[in-house]
């Protein structure tokens, strides 16, 4: 039986060269990469995208479809609207793949980082090939956190012990105690450490504007809340993690 | 000012094809691969990295130095015991580093994996590199966690939600809520976990003799202790991780 395929593509987090050799392989694979149009204002994002194909893509005979991103309901609750929001975009993708590619073609996203963290593609995927006649595979990708750790050169875990990967939102529910690593935090949520917690912060990470920062909440947190806004104000958007240890 | 210089390069976790172009221009870059001697029973992880060196590394002068690895004693306190057994490491790696690489030599530590993620070769590098004129970068790799929820297709995390990244010693001792990814876990802890506990397990990811389970640990969990042991068996080593959500 033919079907349609999707390559869901980790394309690590930022530099080009953190892409994979099996990411490669699929690029090379396929004939078009479906992107959500975010509005367009993480444009360089959106660059990083069209580099990382124009630079390992031997044949150039593949094509970029934009397609609507449903509006998330910023009045109902989290995970419901989350859920609503996957429901939509299911639709749409399911739409947009039919007509885009013949019965045995093969489709691709593209994932910032890996796709298996703080991504929706493969939740909605999960949705879609159930009902559709998809079928898809996943690629893993270089993820901020790896980025973040091998650029301060420092380990993600104490010896023998866990590491919890969380949120901004989580950071401030519930504090932090061994070693953390802080994602989707616009709020510079580690304010709310104690000042001798440890923290290694890394914004633009494997890029050209790559800033780094590391010491105490004490030390040198005002210092990147600072540098945080600023940078944000003169690219347009920021991109930024932090691992911290109690 | 020169110094011999150390690359550690993350390799991916099972599949030469998770190798980064980062990591491919750190490969070409090193005259001197330096290994520690495990007893060698874990052969097929040797072969992986020679396998690596050969395919990626375009002009073949390169050589590999095995280092002894000290005795970690198994007396005394488990974090004490591992600080002195870096000790030793930083003392041997040290001297075959001076001997083995002009001034401005560069050499490389293979990770499985990703280097920051329990592994020691940062660690050990960071004591020593302070004492002897010896720089350092850490190149990110695919870790088996990413292995894992590529394979099956799953993300790691709910909506929003934290993820722990723990070992078998910690499950055992606290147990599980939420998402937890389990490494370094050679006693099937996840039997402690309630029978409802969805898992996604994984043995030799990314190789040919890849095995994956997924269902719940009341459904599942019988089958991949046998599975486990049996391949074990069979190979002579495992590497297994795994995946919970409560």
């Amino acid at each position: 039986m033919v079907s349609r395929h999707i390559h869901v593509i980790g394309i690590g987090a930022g530099d080009p060269d953190y892409v994979t050799v099996q990411a490669i392989n699929a690029l090379n694979d396929t004939q078009v990469f479906f992107a959500m149009d975010k509005g367009e204002q993480k444009s360089d994002l959106v660059e990083l995208r069209r580099t990382v194909c124009a630079r390992f893509i031997r044949e150039p005979g593949y094509r970029f479809v934009e397609l609507p991103d449903p509006q998330r309901s910023r009045t109902a609750e989290y995970r419901e609207s989350v859920a609503d929001w996957h429901g939509a975009r299911a639709r749409i993708w399911v739409r947009a793949i039919t007509a885009e590619l013949g019965p045995d073609g093969v489709g691709a996203f593209l994932a910032w980082g890996d796709p298996s963290l703080y991504d929706s593609t493969v939740r909605v995927l999960q949705g879609l090939a159930a009902e559709a006649e998809i079928s898809y595979d996943v690629v893993p990708g270089i993820t901020a956190v790896q980025a973040l750790t091998a650029r301060h050169r420092v380990p993600l875990n104490e010896v023998g012990a866990p590491v919890l990967i969380t949120t901004g939102r989580q950071l401030r529910e519930h504090g932090v105690s061994g070693s953390a690593v802080v994602m989707l935090d616009r709020d510079c949520s580690f304010r709310v450490c104690p000042p001798e917690t440890r923290i290694w912060w890394g914004a633009y990470l494997g890029t050209g504007n790559e800033l780094l920062v590391a010491g105490t909440v004490g030390e040198v947190g005002e210092r990147i809340v600072a540098l945080r806004a600023e940078a944000r104000a003169r690219h347009g958007w920021i991109m930024d993690t932090y691992l911290l240890r109690a």
